[in-house]
C-alpha cells in the first residue's frame, strides 16, 4: 500500500511573493508534501532560459509554511533544475508552475517563464503543469482557478503523464460558477505583431518597449485553446519539448544537397 | 523573372563580434542583400525570452559593410521582433542565427539564443536557419561550417521550407575533407543532468554554477541528431514551435473531471 505523501515542487515566473503562486500553494499543500524554488523577481517572458554567463544564489525563506521554501536569482527553468538537481532528495511526484497572472494560451507558451519551468519538469521525466489566469490584475480573483488547480492536479498525481508530455492549463477569468468545463486542446495557431513603443530618453536617445497585438490565425476553430477561453472553457494544452518536425523529414530529404 | 535579390537577416546569441556571426555573414553576402540585428553581448542559453520587464535600445554600427547592421541590447529573439516589425522595411526572405559556438543538437534547442532566432523567424512565417558548429573555441575553424551555410541556404533560398518548421543545422568540429555528408534528422532524445558546482563568495555565503553532462537516452540511433554529428555527418533537424503534443489529446480526454 502506498502511504508516502506526494513530494511536490512549485515554481512561478512571477517571483515567490506573486499572489498567483500563493493561490497555487494553498491548493497543493493539501494534496502532498510542498517544496517551494521560485524565482525572487519577476520573470515574465523568459522562455526557457538558463543562466549560463552568470552565478546562481538561493536563499531559505519562511513565507508558505510547507516542508521547504527557497527564492533564487535565476529563471524558472533554473528553479526546477536547481530543485531537481541540487534541493530534493528524491524527484518530485510533480512540478507546478505557476499560477500565472495573464494567458499563456496558444504561441505564448513559447514566452512563458511559468509554461517552461513546466516543460523543463517534463525534461526530467517528473508529471509537471503550468497554470495560468486569464486575469493580470494584482487583485485577481483566484477562487475558480484553485477549484482547477485541485481538480486537474489530481488527476495527474493519479493518471501519470505520457513521458514528455505536460499540461498547459490556462483558466478564464470567469466566476466559478461561469466556467463551462475542461476542453483538452491543441495550441492556436497566433503571433504577436509587435509594436516597439519608442520613446526618448532625457538626452534624447531613443529607447523601445516590446508591445503588440495578438492576432489568431485559428479564429473559429473549436479544437484550439483560444476558443476553449473565449467560449468559458478551461483549456488543458499536451506539451511536449520534442521539437521535431517529424513530417518535414521526408519532405527535406527530396532536397539535392 | 524575379531579379530581386533576396533580403537576409542575420543575428546569433554569441553576440554581434562573434567570429562565427562573422563566417556567416561572409557567405549570405554573397546570396543576398544582408541587414544585422545581432545582441550587444553574449546571449547564450538565453533560450526564447524577450524583454517585457525592460527597455530595449538599438545602435547602428558599422563592423560587416553590408545593407544595416545594427546591435540590439536585448535577447536573440528580441532582435528577430525589432528587426521585422521596427527596421525592416519588407519581411526578409531568409533568417540566418549563428554560427554558434558550439553544439546546438538534441534538447540543447529548447535552451538556445542561437535556435530560438529561428524560430522567431518562423512564427513570423520567414524560412530560418540556426547554424551551430561543435566548437566552442574562439579560434574555431569555420570552414567547413561556412561551406555548409553556403550549400543549405541555398536550397533554402529555392525551395522555401514548410509553414511553421525552420531548420536546426550542427556541424562537427572536422575539416571540410573529413564531413561525410548532410543527414535530415530528428532530435535525440537526451537531457543535461546538472552538476551544480557550489562556491563560497569572500564573505563565505554559498553561490553556483550551472554545468553537467550530456546525457543521451537514443544512443546509438541511426535516425538522430547526436547519431549524425558523432559519425561526421551535418545534422539537419526540421524544428517546429507548435508544442503541442497531439497524440496525447486523445488520452487526457479519457480523464474524468
Amino acid at each position: 500500500m502506498k502511504t508516502k505523501r506526494p513530494l511536490i515542487l512549485v515554481t512561478n515566473d512571477d517571483g515567490i511573493t506573486a499572489p498567483g503562486i500563493a493561490a497555487l500553494i494553498d491548493v497543493v499543500k493539501t494534496l502532498g508534501d510542498v517544496v517551494i524554488v521560485a524565482p525572487d523577481k519577476p520573470q515574465s517572458g523568459m522562455g526557457h532560459a538558463i543562466t549560463i554567463n552568470s552565478t546562481l544564489r538561493i536563499e531559505k525563506v519562511n513565507f508558505y509554511g510547507v516542508l521547504a521554501e527557497y527564492s533564487c536569482s535565476g529563471t524558472p527553468v533554473d528553479c526546477v533544475k536547481i530543485a531537481i538537481n541540487k534541493i530534493l532528495k528524491r524527484k518530485p511526484d510533480l512540478v507546478v508552475s505557476g499560477i500565472n497572472h495573464g494567458s499563456n494560451m496558444s504561441i505564448n507558451v513559447i514566452y512563458s517563464g511559468t509554461m517552461s519551468a513546466a516543460v523543463e519538469g517534463a525534461i526530467e521525466s517528473v508529471p509537471s503543469i503550468g497554470f495560468s489566469l486569464l486575469n493580470e490584475s494584482i487583485d485577481a480573483d483566484f477562487s475558480a482557478a484553485k477549484k482547477m488547480v485541485k481538480t486537474i492536479a489530481s488527476q495527474v498525481l493519479k493518471n501519470g503523464l505520457p513521458l514528455g508530455v505536460c499540461l498547459n492549463v490556462n483558466i478564464p477569468k470567469a466566476k466559478t460558477d461561469e466556467i463551462k468545463g475542461i476542453k483538452v486542446c491543441r495550441q492556436a495557431k497566433a503571433n504577436w505583431v509587435e509594436e516597439l513603443d519608442e520613446r526618448k530618453d532625457p538626452s534624447g536617445k531613443p529607447y523601445f518597449w516590446l508591445t503588440g497585438k495578438f492576432e489568431n490565425y485559428d479564429k473559429g476553430k473549436k479544437d484550439t485553446d483560444v476558443w476553449a477561453l473565449e467560449n468559458y472553457y478551461v483549456s488543458i494544452v499536451p506539451t511536449q519539448f520534442d521539437m521535431t518536425a517529424h513530417d518535414s523529414i521526408k519532405v527535406i530529404n527530396k532536397w539535392k544537397f
